[in-house]
């Protein structure tokens, strides 16, 4: 990655109106903006455009601090909803579990390689037993106690805890808690959940065993940003596998964790490159 | 087809029992039994054990009409639920449908390729629409009135035509109407119903359009038995498609489709060649 | 359909420059064109700039007739290869078979169901074997000698009718034979076949058997626009199904066909869609 | 996996027969075989038959060392090739790697966690890159040279390292080395590698720029056993990802390295679990 150069990317959704590409573009191309990949979408149901552009910050007429500034009159004009970010950011990334350790393995594996740009300074847990691999990658761990009575002042005391490490974004690798809806709040947008079915069937617990009692032929995996409705956040990755009635609960699980960690980290991958607008309950992805 | 050996095919389901295998393989053993497939399957959960085997006819020991009464002691010694067919037989198929034809098109078409080892004397509708399309391909078309005061009245008729029909299997190829349950008894088990969705997500209407709303990224089909729970039954089939956000809702309707035809199809093939055992709401498909 | 307003689509490739997205953006703002869907990609690797741009007529500034000398300086600025095309046009396709009906069936049934905005006024085939279906649908049925001597006059005859009968797309659904070259040249970019496997894997002739002999657990189908060279032009669409030891030839056949008319109708809704623009040897499809 | 009762597994494979499955369960039944799992599998066109059986040890009237002895007489009767196992030895695997690390994280985690009932005492590498990661799991690493000149005389001090190690197992995780005959031979049947495509397209090296160059619109990955035949061994796994113009060589990377962690692993588990027959060049997987 430390090769590539940098560039900007622009996320924009509005009312769809005439003119909108000419005017993205043209702002462009009137400051030699070399488009990496641009990309867009028009909702004809509800009338709504959502565009990517992503340009070279080398050779752009417009100083990097200066952009937010210079497009703000073309993103009033429109009405637009829009965020502008640079490639050589690094987020960072909090990672919540409980006792499954596949999800957690599988993103600090892929953050050491380096898929992601992207920093993990923290672990966070309701249980001791991940602790040690937290630890084997070099990450801080952090158990709190939510229990029914304790719940409330931990995630307080746990968002204290993001706040002062600056993560910008939660992901939930087979936590098993419910997130109040403070803490929800909080990270609205940048909290991703995976859960262990193709919603909206099996949502709720243990949707292996609902998937088993069902008989169904086909298991799932969904990960989707946090809202404060349970397992009814917008959807950003989905995938399936088949399966059968030699499949036992205990082979649907095992199936499902390579959905699990798979899915959730495509759709970590798209929200840390910036491909994803949300809007409404839904996602569009620009891939 | 024409040219392929007959053979016996017998399905049977018990609780798990020492001995089974033995002496099942040991009655075709020592009858002369050329067993052209097997399989089987334990269910640790439920303690259920299923089984299909098939066998030629020709060469084996006991004659065609005798196998029944020389097996049963085995069936009763072990509380066997079982049947026994024979591939040369032509079950005869009506087909519902209301005014969609991609279902209807593609029965008929696989049936007239001889995909089908059937008869398809009958289609029978609520709306007038695809008579013309049963008539293309010579098969006798039968409109009733489906009205909620109706219902009841054209149901007992339908099912006295099925029976002057000697119709075995009802498919519901898009038939947009629920089945009353004295309908749904008279054909448990031999009633197929293709549902637009990868059930039990978004059971009921409109689920595509509920598809488009919660913006999901796959969307399915699911082929089952027909029971009195709507959308409940033993699922037969299912697969799925990658969706985006690039699809309407026509798109997905589009999409669903050909998910609908080759999954209703798929199910019905296996029905015909007696590869399904129902247990409890589940089937077993010894594909 | 009927009620579907009807819109110009333009599609483009070109050597990817600043200012090609503002320039045609540009154009539709300036003459008040409502954009339906507009998508583009830049091939990095070989520099490579391609677009769809699709707008309605009604309130477009420039008569039907007269935007292509309207659009010609842009093209021409920047090197542009394009085509323009209005939704209203029904391109007339030939089908050739053999003696396989599958795909002849599901095309001529979508036809019919109005899947495809196209007139299907004629099925070549070199065997007599599915003249009936095609008189069933309605459809001219010529059969052609094609013997190694015959070949090329054969083709040449074939030709002459295809002009004579203003066929614009030719689609070879499963017909077995290799098409001469001069035939293949006077259709380039208008000429699709369908593929039994996966290409590159099992290219030529038998590809279930290969499959089978080489034990896969995949099997694919292939739709591409026929080039020169066989099995090698660009390829559109491609599926692939799961198969195990239990499947042998005649189910990996059975497999096959679903594949089959599935992909090469999708390959042919897109190309009617206006949906590919080819480059090299590859696809851009904008879905 | 502590919990679970010990079994045995008798994998078999001969000339298909009458009597066979009469034989081998007549064999379990008196001596009170609790069959847990049964499956078979007759290939008509070779005329071979094949069987995996597995019964708890528990309650079985043999004594484990003396199954062998005690099935011998029907083995000899039928010309079976077969093998008999436990479910509670525990094999010695090592991984070969190069420079990628994906699948050498995955396999390690999976290992930790307990998905596999196995031993991890080697890494042997080529290079020194991942000899940290092996360290970070407590797993020995070993670089050997392996230039042209060395590459013979290196196989032979890896074969006796392996042999001192007692490794049953050797697991090609992204090795990017071809392996000599020699060494191949000596683990014939018990050395998995990990083809970056859906073989037999794109065989030998940079299958990720072959399938770009090419345009394919599906990707994926092929578990197989290593024979002396580059890339021509029996295929266990498949799976396969789709793909679109969108995806550069770096993007067809990416996606690939999900494919080919999760079929490798899903190939050795199902090579661990005694799941797999291997008969000509093909592979029966009793999953």
């Amino acid at each position: 990655m430390a090769n590539e150069p940098v560039t900007a990317v622009l996320l924009l959704s509005c009312p769809d109106q005439k003119g909108l590409v000419a005017f993205v573009s043209d702002f462009l191309y009137q400051n030699q903006g070399n488009i990496i990949h641009a990309d867009q979408h028009t909702d004809q149901e509800e009338g709504v455009f959502l565009q990517r552009v992503e340009w070279e910050l080398d050779g752009f007429a417009i100083a990097r601090d200066e952009i937010e500034d210079a497009f703000r009159p073309i993103a009033e004009r429109f009405g637009m909803t829009w965020s502008l970010s640079f490639s050589d950011s690094t987020p960072r990334i909090a990672v919540f579990v409980s006792k499954l350790p596949h999800c957690l393995y599988d993103l600090l594996a892929r953050w050491k390689m380096g898929e992601f740009r992207a920093e993990v300074p923290l672990v966070v847990s309701n249980h001791d037993d991940l602790g040690s691999i937290a630890g084997d990658f070099g990450v801080d761990f952090r158990r709190y106690e939510v229990t029914p009575g304790s719940k409330a002042e931990s995630e307080q005391e746990i968002v204290t805890l993001l706040e002062e490490r600056q993560v910008d974004i939660v992901v939930l690798a087979r936590y098993m808690q419910v997130v109040g809806e403070g803490f929800v709040s909080r990270f609205l947008g940048r909290m991703i959940n995976i859960h262990h079915s193709f919603l909206p069937a099996f949502a709720g617990a243990r949707p292996y065993h609902q998937a088993h009692e069902r008989g169904v032929k086909v298991i799932g995996a969904t990960a989707h940003y946090v809202t404060p409705e349970l397992d009814q956040g917008p959807i950003i990755a989905q995938d399936v596998a088949q399966t059968s009635h030699r499949d036992s609960v205990p082979d649907l699980v095992r199936k499902g964790r390579d959905l699990e960690k798979v899915v959730l980290a495509r759709a970590l991958d798209l929200h840390l490159r910036q491909r994803i607008v949300v809007y409404g309950n839904k996602t569009v992805v620009f891939d």
